[in-house]
């Protein structure tokens, strides 16, 4: 059988990106973050976007069904923006849940079905305790070979953090520099989660002790702060509490046109000129753990898609919905040699002002990981930094071109990832 | 803004369609039955298929989340039919997920993405007790609206049962009548979960009595039997027990590819020339119960994308999860005129050898309603039919050129239509 070459019927672009604030929220539910979403991204539609205007609806959601009790999403999202009775669709990927409802939008534009088609992301996940909630989670894993046996995610990041450190010669200290890094990040996001550094935090805890005349802590740095157990206890080692991305409520939405509309919507659009998506098998069959073949399958579509390498990309958003997942992603999508992650960010090439700035939103880890929206969620930064729209967290002294996204499903069942490009 | 046409850049073909035995089976998961109807997929293409000519998998399923505890399973379903590294999709929308899947994986191909796509369906319902499988599928109606006031599904159809039976003059006998016929066809069909008629069980309860020396029941046909109360008990008025589809364990398997291709795998294709898909409001926010907007949504799309009217289809596979809900699906569908369903049942129009045949595999009522899985095993039934491979249940007299399936999801928030040509 012959292979086609991989190419769109249509070029597709981005004219309107917006998130709901990610944080805890008891007075919320999905749909009530979904609307928050929607309005944030409509503001952003410089000549406007009316719902009439959308044709249908994508919504990316890992499971409302065990966190909320409610299935069958996607005609509520549609019906709580103004839809009704356009197509609505739930897709569900695990934690690439939206990044994959992007994909799927794409592709319906590209069909010449559809000329716009709203893609979001939802997820509220504060409702249950958090031991529930770590079990929601670990039924995306191989729930009959891995959930059985008592695994959940930070274990299972936790043997891919082992792995690499006996393969690498990678540390403790490794690990915890992208965290500090992704918080410096966050600090910067008033939509994060934890917009706060990892130094603010630190030196907040000292402050409390001094006031309330309790022994003052000895950190004189954050990497003493995160090697704490108490400060920083460990929930699977290497994984500390600063390894893991927290849980969060929140949702993202974004709008997408065929690329010949995209002038009637925005004065300065972002065009997706690559798109790749990979499965892997479950953690517990791979050979080597310190690499998703899912990620670098996807890469490899999206980058041959876009006529682009690693190198031309420019700032990325990537999945860290651990520590350890940053630096096995930059080196799947090929910005950094195998083993080498480690190195390239503890140099700082990773960080805001770096060579590579990467999750410059602050990543899962800081500015939170609803995980069904947390897809939908990285293409929001790279909307507001291609557009030179960040404020304070504006990448510097880049005319930023070309951009990613990468968004994980689990440990790596699922990967999808994104191209921009600003013309 | 001004709206195009809606035409796929591609057109897709139909080369191969099979199903697990729909029924209860302890012993196998979600991902034991999807293998299952991939084989028996494989073996109806008639040039054959290997794994390394399909491109991507979308998969339909409403919730093994909250059925098996697994979440994230299309690269599980990926992996155990051979396709990782593979992009693997899964697709929720109630009970229309896998008939959602067939529209995306359309959609897919003519985006110009992929030439070949696998779309499966599948669920396993039956390891938990009936309450709670009535309570997880309750999840797909309005959680916060009518599932936290206690309806379940029986009630919210049996509030669309009473709306019409008010509005047009039907009676439960009407109702009946629907299951009658869809046993009928059931008992023709090796993979449907009750392949007996409604006659051939009451004659068995007749028999059994005679044998064990008890009472023998009064029922002279099946309407009697059916208004017996401890034949056919009320569930919730006016549905009864063989009003209500059964909770079942399945999975269904559709290869599509590019028109182009489909001689390069099959001697006898079928061409998919229409799709639609609707939205509706939760039924509390609706004005009208007798008629889902989403299913006149769906169709009048399909309908104006294949360029054909209602009256030059031959056979379809409508939702019947319950007898009101085959009823409502041929009004909407434009068979026949709103208020003459359940008359044009009563004629036998709707029958096998009538004018108009409905359901002829069983339907959802009779054959089993997996309901993940339900929207792709329609397809089946077209497949068999229209290449006149349906053996005893093949429908007589007819040279099936135009056949239609329709999907619904939950109270109707989703109805997903598509049309079938053979050339």
């Amino acid at each position: 059988m012959s292979r086609r070459a991989r190419r769109l019927g249509r070029g597709v672009a981005l004219v309107g990106a917006g998130m709901s604030k990610f944080g805890a929220f008891a007075d919320k539910t999905s749909r009530d973050l979904f609307v928050d979403a929607f309005n944030a991204m409509t503001k952003t539609v410089d000549k406007g976007v009316d719902t009439e205007d959308i044709e249908a609806l994508y919504v990316g959601n890992y499971s409302s069904d065990l966190f909320e009790g409610q299935g069958h999403i996607a005609p509520i999202m549609a019906d709580w923006v103004g839809l009704v009775p356009k197509p609505a669709t739930r897709v569900e990927d695990a934690c690439a849940s939206s990044g994959v409802a992007i994909r799927e939008g794409i592709l319906a534009i590209a069909s010449g079905l559809y000329d716009t088609v709203l893609v979001g992301g939802t997820e509220k996940m504060t409702n249950l305790p958090t031991e529930q909630v770590t079990d929601t989670l670990a039924s995306a894993s191989d729930a009959v070979y891995e959930g059985a046996c008592g695994f959940t995610f930070p274990g299972l990041y936790a043997a891919m953090a082992t792995a690499y450190m006996a393969k690498y010669g990678a540390s403790v200290e490794h690990f915890m520099k992208v965290g500090i890094k992704n918080h410096n990040n966050g600090a910067l996001n008033p939509k994060a989660q934890f917009n706060r550094s990892i130094k603010d935090l630190m030196n907040a805890r000292i402050e409390k002790a001094k006031q309330k005349g309790e022994p003052v802590p000895y950190w004189r740095d954050e990497l003493e702060f995160l090697k704490d157990p108490r400060a920083n206890p460990v929930v699977a080692w290497p994984m500390r509490l600063f390894d893991c991305s927290p849980i969060t409520d929140g949702a993202a939405c974004i709008l997408l046109v065929a690329e010949d509309l995209a002038g009637d919507f925005s004065d300065n659009p972002i065009y997706i000129i690559g798109t790749g998506q990979g499965s892997d098998h479950a953690l517990n069959e791979r050979k080597d753990l310190t690499s998703i073949l899912a990620s670098r399958t996807a890469a490899k579509q999206a980058y041959e898609m876009a006529g682009v390498k690693p190198e031309d990309i420019q700032i990325a958003e990537v999945h860290d919905c651990f520590t350890i997942a940053e630096l096995m992603a930059i080196e799947d999508l090929g910005f950094f040699k195998p083993g080498e992650a480690f190195k390239a960010t503890e140099r700082g090439l990773t960080a805001r002002d770096g060579a590579k700035p990467i999750n410059t939103s602050g990543g899962l880890k800081s500015k939170g990981h609803p995980v069904g929206a947390s897809g939908v969620g990285q293409v929001v930064e790279i909307w507001h930094q291609m557009r030179g729209e960040a404020g304070p967290r504006q990448v510097p002294g880049k005319d930023i071109r070309l951009a990613l996204t990468h968004n994980v499903g689990a440990t790596g069942g699922t990967c999808v990832v994104h191209i921009y490009q600003r013309r």
